[in-house]
């Protein structure tokens, strides 16, 4: 008897060269890599394939990422999460299992994504907060970057906030809540939708700090959004300030 | 002409050996062999030796760690943090640098010192926490953790709370303030003195987590502190979950 197996996940993506297995390099590391190796110890030499919500990137961390997988096993879903931990390394921890319906899929069945972008804005980077948040020490203003967030909501084209020369074909979106918020030195962008294209969340980041910063001014958010070209955004924001939040099935 | 410089350092010391260098251990990774070295380089080949205030161990962290050293070049005072800030490695920040009276000592000009040591109580431990936060999932009970830290304030002998085997003959230390607060699945222990045994603070805090899990009693801290006997105390907490937060001088 097969069991279909839904998976919250956190993981501190340092040290990973993101969500996905890449094939033919059997030496990178990778979140998928590590919960399949942790899934062949538990059966015992089974290769039971792991299918992400997200495919984070190199140096992207998750406080909310969803898999699933197929397992063979009888093993109680309530033991599963202290099972897999007791053999994952310690910045990849499973918070909660279920046993889910057959036709249950961590990406396809995903309604909606959030994700943040944290900014440091002390003087000197916290050494504590630098693999989590992308340091930023100039002034941004943020009233700038709030009303260009406004600019992101809603159904639209976001071909400009993608990597450019990807193969993707449809690039209309749902950004359904963009919010940022400033606590003391850090602030905090984040950003909910039904799907986001490669790099999008991370150009969008790019871009916002460029406007706080005054490189950019607020229009060029509708220049982005018309001409649908990349050229007009501001720069990729670093991997390692973006966190996969939560996933809403 | 010599100058005395004073720095303000924060560090993640997990990577670390401690602050100290090991002597005939050159290959030993130490925040002060990395202060050292960084020197070497701004001074183009001159050993400069660093004095800090407090000997952190091994993977333990500091927010406000202070050291000095008398320094041979003509760099002006307000260019010293970035200058240095640009050799150390990522995980080592100098926030401030003030030149200071000759007479001025790191560790024996210092008349307080305040420790931090944190503990988090979420069920899964927290990927984004794991090397700064001591894990501790069981329920504490906070009130007899007060309780017990308040024994713990005033002019004592606190032999009972150092590592056995210590050459250290005098063992009256005079401990200001200790507060333990609770923020969501965070609890901080904050303790201030005039100064620490080696390994105080991490056996204050192993013996007041004692107390909040109920293995030990509130009475506990009168018998080790009566008895001098580190036997009554609890075990020597985790390094990682210490931090130095401030030197006053």
């Amino acid at each position: 008897m097969k069991r279909r197996i839904k998976l919250l996940l956190s993981y501190d993506g340092t040290n990973y060269a993101g969500w996905q297995i890449q094939t033919g390099q059997p030496h990178v590391k990778t979140i998928q890599g590590q919960l399949e190796r942790a899934l062949t110890v538990i059966t015992k030499g089974k290769l039971i394939r792991v299918y992400g919500a997200g495919r984070t990137d190199s140096g992207v961390h998750a406080r909310g990422q969803v898999c699933h997988f197929d397992f063979p096993g009888l093993i109680p879903i309530d033991r599963f999460p202290t099972a897999i931990n007791s053999i994952l390394p310690r910045d990849i921890r499973c918070h909660l299992a279920e046993e889910v319906d057959e036709d249950f899929h961590a990406q396809h069945s995903a309604k909606y994504k959030t994700y943040s972008y944290s900014i440091n804005q002390s003087y000197i980077a916290d050494v504590f907060l630098r693999n989590y948040y992308h340091h930023e020490p100039y002034p941004l203003r943020l009233k700038a970057m709030k009303e260009a967030g406004r600019l992101l909501v809603g159904r639209m084209d976001f071909k400009g906030f993608s990597a450019t020369g990807s193969s993707q074909e449809d690039f209309i979106r749902t950004v359904t809540e963009l919010t940022i918020e400033q606590t003391g030195d850090k602030v905090l962008i984040k950003v909910t939708g039904d799907g986001f294209l490669y790099n999008m969340v991370r150009i969008m980041a790019g871009t916002l700090i460029a406007i706080g910063r005054g490189k950019m001014m607020t229009e060029a958010i509708e220049k982005i959004l018309q001409t649908k070209d990349r050229a007009y955004a501001g720069p990729t924001a670093a991997a390692k300030g973006l966190c996969l939040e939560r996933i809403i099935y």
